[in-house]
């Protein structure tokens, strides 16, 4: 294998992240170009990791570098459309963190572009599905343990979020993870959605209703139900138990010592989502960069992008009606069958 | 405290099985009366038990001796508002197993006959508020450590249910438990529901569309899902998960060994619900002898027994309806005010 | 079932406890006669209790009163072995505290009291053979889930102790249960013991080494090793795992909600024994009481008191020597064999 | 970094998951060299992995290449210490797989070597230390919540061994993980052990006795029961819990799906280690790479190498005596004091 050479948009924290792993933990890859429109910014990442890698003017030039082999979109999520479809138009391999786009109409704008080049080029950032624990949890169902899947009861729980955070981005931003995992899990799809609004929680602010219960029908007939509290202030959790006609399947509470102490047996939570998908995402990022060196992507796709983004504005939309909401879903081209 | 000395009508399973606890298990009370429709029946019960015991002429003889102090009504449902009525009316303490009534108007009467008298003289066989799993858990609640209740996520599930067991008893034999023992865990009253539908499982027959999950919506706005499975096939598991404003409490499992063997750590669960609540019963019905001997009923009361039957009544019209539907409550007496 | 009429002496916090079960939770017994040093102390029971019992004049008249039954030993240990023989020559049954005797010798001479008098009289205060977790172990030993057994890990954790518990009280007070019930579990006796004595824990005085960790070896070759540690400060726990050719089997943790708070998942832990055991308690004495009543009694019988004694005594011998000390076993007369 | 070139000496399965490590998972490494005794298995790796790297002549030419800056022995124990004392000799950096050395005096022979030499370069292949149970065990001592240290129970379980592993190899190849995992939990060393031999599984052949019970006394006064159970059937599963004076902390079962199937909730516990230790092993396999790019080697060191084989000669003493053995360990160079 020949090293995948990389070029990266946007220098956020999880920019950062992504080049810390490609240059110190991962195998087979470089960074060499960066773009953000910091330039500063840029510099000092090169700096700090050590990189042999120059700031490009824009990312454009970025994209359309004959140096760079695949290029991550990490930037602000309204740029991502953009930079996609530059890079498939330039024939190149992009891993673009989540959200795929910021409406359903770019998303399609994706799917199609990527169709019509005839060569599967892009990666949509869901880490889940490289979870160890999902990945455990899928098995389980696919070996027949449980029988058909009837329903899901999941939760996403986070223990606070920032005053900018609003109602509609515990589907946006926090939901549509669960919005990914659970059709990868249950091989399935949404066809409509509800959502209700329990008692809030009085620590959120007025543009917040938390938390919020999103009950997902799928073609098959299962429910699954999904808490959502992102000020539930006691840890960071991700809860998914799938109960079919012989029985549950449940993800673990995540790992920690069984401390005896002051009255009680206790096991720590996580109070942020870094360590819980620390390896998950090494395992993306590795098998995105394995991808593009064998010429052939494995990970979530533009489908899953799209999919995930119509759910949302299916969501979106019932947390306004209050009513059950379509999803309303184009056909899928053959491309993304497999 | 002096003997109670108790009539009891109706020996079914249930009936002998009250038998058994005051003659073998409890203390301070006697069985001294017995009616059944099948005489020879309850004479066999008397030998098998060796009670000092007669057989009544009818219910209502069995109500009105003097020798008896308090009636248990373990009959068939459709003839306990008749026979609490009736002891009502004879001013006996009268322990009726759960339901109430058969109706929401004759659990209004029951209630009406009871404040008319003035005196409490009525117990309902509602026995998870007697469960120390749910008494644990009321605890915690109520000692704040959760903040305020926003969410509760349950399930009852049983590995199978007979060939009569039909889509409405979902709600009048299985998740009416939940609808009592929720009220009087979250103080709270119920003022809404929704049933969904998943997909059903294959081992239902065709009269009944199981499972079930039923969403209730609180008068202080906390929702509630809880799924009903009654083939879920692998056991009898009650669990109960509640959510506040600053964490969650639930119900632990059922203790069991903790085996390792054969590739897994596992424990047993049980696979009928007499074990999981038989602790629980002792206590209610030991209660329910000391609260006779005092005067004075400490235990669920008639309009518990309402406010379940009114509940699970608009239950079974949102199984119709497929829409969320109101709860019809009448005003509180002050009689059950406490 | 007539009443049994139960006599008690020594009216202590467990006599008490004992004379609160007989006459407000179980069935089928009453106390009739008291006898205390402290003879107000056996008068503000009665009243206490309501009960319709005298004070007798002497353990003796108690004993040997035509109206009493049975007879419960709850007073100090140094009286057990006269009261339990006295019982023996009048042919009552007698339920004894542990310890069946402060003596080896005296524990054989109640042995060959009661082989003399050809009848079982006597029952020895080990509850946990009656406690459902044991009881449950035990199923799971004796069913073949684990093959052989090889090997036992266990642990008696108090979070303190008194100023007066000395460092042999951890064998003849706490331990003893551990040397009941491991040989009741096992079928098994034991042959030889061993006694470390790890880092000292700083909360314990100067005459009591805490922790200790005891070596048992069996006659089938089975190694048992236990921690005795009565200040561990976080809780009371009791903890068991057996392990066989094919696995393991353990004590399940004591059920206690699960609570999610402040950054952990917690079960709360006891702080003392009473809840632990208190269902056992009940279910020992109601066999107790079950047994006097049929004339044939079940529970612990005075030659489990006596290998108790035996093997205690072994074990004291080791605090001191440092070496493995052989237990001695005094022949098992054929009355015992079951 | 500039990438760190390594030479592999011997190429069974660990050394070819080392290989697979440096080449497809790890960052700032490359395999330049192999030797391996059978050349075509050396030739054969090569091109399994499409390493760009060639076959040495003899271990010697391999330690002595100026292309080499690092060398892997993974040869058979026996051959350990000569490479590391040429490695040494060479000036290079060596990551040797356990045991350091066969005997304790070529143990101490590599300790005076490197001390000579007067930098660090060697690391011994324990992976415990990497662990991240194990970490967050030390953090959670070394926080003082359990207060000091008074006690540990551990165990090393092993589904089933082959015919050729003997008694004295549940102390050199299984229980050696302990004795330095243990000491570097504990900051501490071991003075005494003893060794006892429960009742022996059927399943072992005659030159094992399988389990065995080992006890390690500390200089602070702790002791530690490790059960090695090397044919418990059941699974794979490493113990340890950590006792103090305020509490106990304990390694967490290695996560797996909560499954409820069949009258059980269970999880899967691995039938091998490897899944167990592996992301332990990518750790301090790029940790190792790490220092050498440093010129500061972290993992553990030769000292750690000889106390481990100084214990273990101490344990097959005790196997043999069935007496407490001393530990002797010579005076710890300034060298190793950190």
């Amino acid at each position: 294998m020949s090293t995948v050479r990389i070029g990266i948009i946007g220098i956020g924290m999880i920019g950062e992240e992504h080049i810390r792993r490609c240059s110190q933990v991962l195998s087979g890859a470089e960074i060499v170009a960066l773009f953000d429109l910091n330039t500063d910014r840029a510099n000092d990442v090169i700096a700090k990791y050590s990189l042999d890698a120059h700031v490009a003017e824009s990312a454009e030039t970025l994209i359309h570098d004959p140096a760079v082999d695949a290029v991550f979109v990490t930037s602000w999520g309204g740029t991502h459309a953009a930079y996609v479809l530059e890079a498939i138009a330039a024939g190149k391999y992009v891993f673009c963190e989540k959200p795929l786009a910021t409406t359903v109409s770019d998303c399609e704008r994706i799917v199609a572009a990527e169709v019509d080049g005839g060569h599967r080029l892009v990666q949509v950032g869901f880490m889940r599905p490289y979870d160890s624990g999902y990945r455990d949890l899928k098995a389980r169902i696919d070996d027949g343990t449980i029988g058909e899947v009837l329903m899901v009861h999941a939760a996403h729980r986070n223990p606070s979020v920032g005053d900018t955070y609003t109602t509609d981005m515990a589907i946006t931003d926090t939901l549509i993870h669960e919005l990914d995992v659970l059709r990868w899990l249950l091989n399935d799809e949404f066809v409509s959605v509800q959502v209700l609004f329990p008692r809030g929680t009085s620590v959120a602010h007025a543009k917040l209703k938390d938390p919020q219960l999103v009950i997902l029908h799928t073609k098959r007939g299962v429910i699954a139900d999904i808490e959502v509290f992102v000020n539930c202030q006691y840890g960071y959790e991700i809860r998914c138990a799938v109960v079919g006609e012989k029985g549950e399947v449940a993800l673990p509470e995540f790992p920690a010592p069984v401390v005896r102490h002051g009255g009680a047996i206790s096991q720590t939570v996580l109070m942020d989502w870094k360590k819980r998908f620390i390896a998950a995402y090494d395992t993306e990022i590795q098998d995105f960069i394995n991808g593009v060196s064998d010429g052939k992507l494995r990970g979530p796709d533009a489908w899953a992008g799209y999919l995930a983004a119509a759910t949302a504005d299916a969501c979106l939309r019932a947390q306004i009606s209050g009513e059950i909401e379509p999803v309303s879903i184009i056909s899928r081209p053959d491309f993304y069958k497999h």
